[in-house]
Order: structure tokens, then sequence, then C-alpha cells
């Protein structure tokens, strides 16, 4: 339940121009209800996607949809995702109309009716058309991925074989037309409720590494290297 | 990645049917990669959307996808979902076609080449019609939605106003077509690369309940209920 009740926000006309640091406001990503914590600000957008690499890309096969969890991340105004040149996701998804959607759970809020219990969060949906990250992109791209998890892995691996690049397609998608929203705090129960004997407040809740489980394969003697030391899953 | 190269499975008649604990495997829901992991059994299905009530609802407007999160709750072998009456989201859902999915993140498995990184995770997708709970049923699904979460709260709620019932609409579909993916377990690399000295295994991440925030609107003296103590969001 958002904070306040409310009646849809007025029909304004779609802006399909990026102003400054904010996503352009259309009629597809136009928040309608509990507008009050949407946002088309950059900044939240761009940290809700750094904070979450889980994500749920939706698409269209003969006029169905499809919800597919995948990894994203993010470099500049762009957000990426990878699999399989093979995959039937990515290869409806491809010069395709997708759907990017990041969810990060921080509470369940607990209030003194039914109706009034909600959830803090922060998501981000993403709409737009994914692209095809051409072949010679692919490799930074894949680096920069693996980077952005565990800084300076990516010179540490085997380098990927022509195989390996050519199996592998990559989709990238500008962060332009989406939205995020925020809620967090305590529940807002109705004036009279709050005098019920009834304990009210929020669950938090957070994703988190809870240990290393090292490959029983592992060479003798290796270690955890550093960039695993400040790994957080969910940030 | 697998922990196999494969090819894609072979093309076998889709089974509309399920069979005896089995979700039907059609031309949607049959995992054409990486099927070894893959699984259409319905204890396995259950066990993973009673885990996680976070979903994301995929849905079609004017051809093109979107996805909201959500929280689904199971009863049975159906699954439900609600939302305002006014939602965009349910609105294009209602009797209409969706796919409704839940991944949940165990770990991230860092392998000795980028190919064979992964994650851990246990992940269903189910399509379907979603199909308008008819307004009789409301008041005891939702009550169903809090116990699931909390046993024994919805009876100490303040009960729903005939407004808010009214202003709440509940979706459901059947669990009967997809699917569940389970990969667990260390890295599987190239025979050639175990020897590379690079520490390869898994980051284990796990979301939990990390405290409560009580209300400071609370009435005085009230403590946590005993539903709160045994709460885990993710099983
Ligand atoms: C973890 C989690 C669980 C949730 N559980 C429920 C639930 O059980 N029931 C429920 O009704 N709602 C739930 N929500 C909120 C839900 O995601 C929608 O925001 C809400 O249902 C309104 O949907 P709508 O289609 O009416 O939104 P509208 O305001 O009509 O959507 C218009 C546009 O607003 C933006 N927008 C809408 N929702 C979001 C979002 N979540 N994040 C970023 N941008 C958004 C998009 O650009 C969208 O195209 C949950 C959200 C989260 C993060
Ligand atoms: C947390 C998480 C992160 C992931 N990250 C990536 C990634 O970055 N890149 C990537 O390529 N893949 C990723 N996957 C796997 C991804 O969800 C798909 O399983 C995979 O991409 C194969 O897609 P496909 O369309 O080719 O599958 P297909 O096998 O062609 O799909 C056919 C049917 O199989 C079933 N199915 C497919 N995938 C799943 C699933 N995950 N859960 C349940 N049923 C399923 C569905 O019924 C689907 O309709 C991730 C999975 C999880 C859970
Ligand atoms: C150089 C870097 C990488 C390359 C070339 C690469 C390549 C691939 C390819 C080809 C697939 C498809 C596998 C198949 O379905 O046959 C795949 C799937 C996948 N990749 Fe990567 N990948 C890279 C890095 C990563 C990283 C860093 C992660 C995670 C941290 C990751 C996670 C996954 C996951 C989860 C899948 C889905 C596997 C499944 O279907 O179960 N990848 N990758
Ligand atoms: C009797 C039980 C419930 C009723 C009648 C009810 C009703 C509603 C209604 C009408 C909305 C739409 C709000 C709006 O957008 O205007 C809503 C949204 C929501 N509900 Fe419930 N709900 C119930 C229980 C719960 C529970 C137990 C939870 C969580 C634990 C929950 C979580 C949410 C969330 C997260 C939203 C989305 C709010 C947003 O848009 O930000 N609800 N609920």
């Amino acid at each position: 339940m958002p904070d306040r009740p409310e009646t849809d926000a007025p029909e304004d006309a779609p802006q399909d121009v990026p102003r400054g640091a904010q996503l352009s406001r259309t009629d597809r990503s136009r928040l309608r209800r509990s507008h009050a914590r949407g946002s088309f600000d950059r900044d939240v957008v761009n940290a809700i996607l750094d904070a979450q690499p889980m994500c749920s890309v939706g698409y269209v096969i003969d006029g169905r949809p499809y919800v597919t969890p995948t990894l994203q991340w993010r470099e500049g105004d762009r957000v990426y995702w990878h699999g399989s040149s093979a995959s039937r996701a990515l290869r409806a998804s491809r010069e395709a109309e997708v759907c990017l959607t990041v969810a990060i759970l921080d509470g369940y809020v607990m209030a003194r009716s039914g109706f009034h219990h909600s959830v803090n969060s922060r998501s981000v949906m993403l709409f737009g058309r994914a692209q095809l990250v051409p072949d010679a992109e692919k490799e930074p791209r894949l680096c920069a991925f693996v980077d952005r998890l565990w800084p300076g892995r990516a010179a540490m691996l085997r380098p990927n074989t022509e195989t390996e690049r050519k199996a592998t397609t990559l989709l990238s998608m500008p962060i332009a037309e989406g939205s995020a929203k925020v809620r967090s705090g305590p529940p807002v129960d109705e004036p009279e409720d709050y005098a019920l004997p009834l304990w009210a407040g929020v669950i938090e809740v957070q994703t988190r590494a809870t240990g290393l489980t090292p490959d029983p394969r592992n060479a003798p003697g290796l270690t955890p290297p550093d960039h695993l030391r400040h790994f957080r899953p969910v940030g």
C-alpha cells in the first residue's frame, strides 16, 4: 500500500527527450500509482542496477510474455546482459522490445490492517530495444562484467577461446526509458488503527555473502584472491 | 554455463496433460538448454515458490513486454498475487497470458575461465492465463497470504473494510505449465584448466532477516508476536 490513498496522476504528455540526469517520462514509464515513491533520476536508477546483478528480462514470443532470470551489468548509461548464442531468450530479445526489471527486497512492512502491509524495496523497470553487441566489443564488455563483480579477476582468467566467444551473445540497451521505485520506513496505517494493541514494524531483510566454498579441485595452496574480500552481492 | 557443453535437446512432441506429480511439458516450458538441471517436478516447483514470495510477473500491452515485481503465494496447485484494482499491471494481466517467474540466487560460481562462471540458483517459470479471483474468495485468500508469511497474524489484524476489499484485486493461475531450474555445486571447468593457479569456488549468498524495526508509533509495551520468531524470508 502507498503511504496515502491517492488517485491516479493526471495524464501528462509523454516526454521522449531525457532531461538532464533524468530518464524520459513516457506513457510506458510514467508511474501512475504511488508516484510519490517513483523516480526518473538517473543516479537512483544506476544505484539500484549496480546493487543487484540479478534481473528479470521480459520479452514476447508469439504475442505471449516470457520472463527469464538473467544477470545484468551497467556501463555508463547502458545496461548489458549475456548468454548462449543459441538461447531462445536472447534470440527472442535481440533487436526486439524488452523490459528489464531489477527488484531488491529490503524489508517486510507489517501494519495493523492487512491492507496496509507492504514491502520496503528498491526496483527499476527499463524499457527499450535490446541491441546486439558487435563481435569486436564482446571481449571488453565481458571483461568489464567480470571486473565489476571482482575487480582485477578478468586478467587472471584463462583467456576466452574463439569458440567460446562465438557461443556467447551479448545484448545491451540504453538506460533511457524507465523508472525507479523506492519504499522505505515504517507502515503507514489509518489514523485510528495506531491505537490497536498489535505490533507493527519492519522485518529488515538483506542478501549477504555467507561464506566461500573452495572448489575441491583447486590446485593445492591457493587462497581466495583479494578481489573477493570486499565482494557484496547486494549493496 | 552448463556443466557440460551440450547441443539442443531433440524436439519432442508437446505433452499437454500433466503426468502424475509433473507439470506439463509444452513447447513453451520444455527446457532446451541445460536441461540436465531442469525439472517439471511439482515438489521442486512448489518448494521454490514457497521459499521466495518475490516474483516477476510478465505481461503484454500493445505487443510489448512488461515485468512487474510482485509478491506471490501458493495454495495447493495454484499461485496467487494481488494489488490495486486500478493497477495497470493487474488490469493487463487479468484473463490474459502471463509468465510468473521466481528466482533465488544461492551463490556466485567462480571458474578458471570467464566462460564457465555461473550462479547457483533455484528458479521457476510458470505460464498461463491469469484468472480473476471472485469477490467471495478474496477474504480467505488474503488471510491465507498473511498467514503463510506470519501464521496466526490474519486473525489479529483490524478486519478489511468493504472499501479496501473493493480496491483489491486478486489474480491466480494453476501451477500447470512451467518448469524449475536448479544449479548447485562447484564450477565445472575445462579439464586442462583445473591446474591453473587461480582460486575457484562458490561465494555462498543468502537472504536473511537481519532485524526488527518496531514502528515508532506502536502502542506502548507491545512486543513482537510469536509469528515473527520463525520468519524466514527465503527458505
Ligand atoms: C519486491 C516488490 C514486491 C511487490 N509486490 C507487490 C504486490 O504484491 N502487489 C502489488 O500491487 N504491487 C507490488 N509491488 C509494486 C509493483 O511492482 C508495482 O509498482 C505496483 O503494482 C504498481 O503497478 P502498476 O502497473 O499499477 O504501476 P504503474 O504506475 O501503472 O506503472 C507505470 C510505470 O511505472 C513504473 N513502475 C511501476 N512499478 C514499478 C516498480 N516496481 N519499479 C520501477 N518502476 C515501476 C514503470 O515504468 C511502469 O511502466 C511490489 C514491488 C516490489 C519491488
Ligand atoms: C539468478 C539467475 C541468473 C541467470 N543469469 C543468466 C545469464 O546471465 N545469462 C544466461 O544466459 N542465463 C542466465 N540464467 C539462466 C536463464 O534463466 C535461462 O535458464 C537460460 O538463459 C536459458 O534460457 P533459454 O531461453 O535459452 O532457455 P530454454 O531452455 O530455451 O527455455 C525453454 C523453457 O525452459 C524453461 N526455463 C528456462 N530457463 C529457466 C529458468 N531459469 N527457470 C525455470 N525454467 C526455465 C522455461 O519453461 C522456458 O520456457 C540465470 C538464471 C538465474 C536463476
Ligand atoms: C568471459 C566471460 C563469460 C563468457 C564468455 C560467458 C559465456 C556464457 C555462455 C556462452 C553461456 C550460455 C551457456 C549455455 O546455455 O550453453 C553463459 C551462461 C551463463 N553465464 Fe556466462 N559467460 C561469462 C561470464 C559470466 C559470469 C562472470 C557469470 C556470473 C557471475 C556468468 C553467469 C552465467 C550464467 C548464470 C549463465 C546461465 C547458465 C544456465 O543456463 O544455467 N557468466 N555464459
Ligand atoms: C488483507 C490483506 C491485503 C490487502 C487487502 C491488500 C491490498 C492491497 C492493495 C489495494 C494494494 C494497491 C495499493 C495501491 O497501489 O494503491 C496493495 C499493494 C501492495 N500490497 Fe497489499 N494487501 C494485503 C496484504 C498484503 C501483504 C500481507 C503484503 C506484504 C507482505 C502486501 C504487500 C503489498 C505491496 C508490496 C503492494 C504494492 C505497494 C506499491 O505499489 O508500492 N499486501 N495491497
